[in-house]
């Protein structure tokens, strides 16, 4: 697969670290904070988005932008957006009321940083500000783009998709969980929104209905080995790896494909849906290496 | 005012109850129970907006489209969008970390019904769903509209609105706000989604300039009556009457235009608003009535 291709074996980690710059100043140009007192909740919103996260989502969508030669600073914004509704949904499952976690990266998440209340709103609002910012005129594309990325985002974070997987989530604490119903938690719960993070470089680029089915299988067979391999991780990195709470899943007793098929097994699957996710990219040639290697690096990844 | 053109005193009554039977359906249908475990965050989305409401949003997004002769399922659609927007904002701000309200219209909460992270979740999820519906082509309205639409909304509810206002509304707790610094955070809190909804029907519309200019200022003194008019219930009626815990402004030592103007002088600036409001809408001629009533009763209610 892609290690045939790309000759440069630091092209992948470069490459990432040129969006997360791209990408992170985008955020920034995005949020500038305001006079008065709503500066706090934009001051959250900033430091739950701003913190040197490894900008995945953003990637793919550059990366498949790429793949159709779209505006790059069109797909910078995007990434921008995808980046907040993720970071949005990391605020709120950090909450005392739901995933409980003082630790996000490392570093203190931010509730603990700001508030309870103030979380909730940087959320709520890091959640809008993907959404406008989709709709904008700056974001370069016709109007009917703007709209298909408008409800391809919403349909990948909404009750069908990320918070129905973070509801059946808080739901299944405590029960034993088949391999499909993980698969299917998986699925909603992070597997949609890798899997728009691919479309909407195609969704930008006017992608015929063959490409759009390849990128779509490929963000579908990454996101499931991203979900397991993070699986993985949480049993055999350490914290200061993670820069969150090692081990926490099993603690709290919450269903994981390790749970199921074992550490091993629950690799090697990981592995093949890594290889088949690349695979979908063949057509693509050289211009898809790096998302080939993406999904490599997505199973061998130490954090 | 209004009072001299609508001949039928029940007419603002039967149209509100009218525009309720026809969103609830309409929300009814936008938000259909799934299968699986994450059935119950739509539940509690359902709980959140279907509770009976005086949809006063909705009536402003139909009764500003009718202004236009736009379509009523199309205007319907987008009043629902509107009630879920809001649903979702009431739900996180009754959150223990947020005003703590065991009370929501006479009801338990809907964290108090569900549970915290549920009630996190629906209110998450009716966002989402509030610009999924607006951008959906079911809108009826060509993409350039739908994407102002999103925009809109979006602008006023995220940090530069609704969701500022109730970070400045936190962060001023206990604290003394002069008389411009309430009607800032009013204006940003609730007066930005009171003016979306009358400014709604004339984007679907595709309104005139001037004609964008009146509508706006109506909902704009609209939304300052409103809020103005709410704090003197809560200083006035009985907890039975509002359906929520009566005095808790005052009690929580929030800022209201009561604690700055008095209670006589409050009523006559929400009267003085809604009078003007009222005015913008002499162009409109006895189309407008309905919504020129509505700014009399705005501060006439007992709830």
């Amino acid at each position: 697969m892609a290690s045939d291709i790309v000759r440069n074996p630091n092209a992948l980690a470069e490459a990432l670290a040129e969006t997360s710059r791209v990408v992170e100043a985008q955020l920034d140009a995005l949020l500038p904070v305001p006079e008065g007192a709503e500066a706090r909740v934009v001051e959250a919103m900033r430091y739950a988005v701003l913190n040197g996260g490894k900008r995945m989502r953003a990637f793919l969508v550059m990366e498949t932008a790429q793949l159709f030669t779209v505006n790059r600073t069109c797909a910078a914004r995007v990434a921008a957006a995808v980046e907040m509704l993720h970071a949005y949904s990391l605020v709120h499952d950090d909450l005392p009321a739901m995933d409980d976690d003082d630790l996000r990266r490392g570093m203190p998440s931010c509730h603990k940083q700001f508030d309870e209340a103030t979380a909730i709103l940087a959320g709520d609002a890091l959640q809008t500000r993907a959404f406008e910012v989709l709709a904008e005129e700056d974001t370069h594309a016709d109007a009917e783009a703007r709209c298909e990325l408008v409800l391809a985002l919403a349909h990948a974070s909404g009750a069908r998709g990320m918070v129905g997987g973070q509801m059946i989530d808080m739901a299944s604490e405590g029960k034993k969980l088949s391999g499909p119903e993980i698969t299917r938690l998986q699925a909603l719960k992070t597997g949609r929104l890798i899997q728009f993070s691919a479309e909407a470089g195609a969704i930008l680029g006017r992608a015929s209905q063959p490409q759009r089915h390849f990128i779509a299988a490929y963000g579908r067979d990454l996101g499931g080995a991203f979900q397991i391999y993070d699986d993985v991780l949480d049993e055999t990195a350490s914290a200061e790896e993670l820069g969150k709470t090692a081990g926490k899943d099993a603690a709290q007793g919450k269903a994981t494909m390790v749970s199921v098929l074992g550490l091993e097994q629950a690799k090697a699957h990981a592995e093949l849906l890594a290889e088949q996710a690349a695979g979908y990219l063949e057509s693509f040639g050289e211009r898809g290496a790096l998302l080939q290697e993406l999904a490599r690096f997505t199973v061998t990844r130490k954090s």
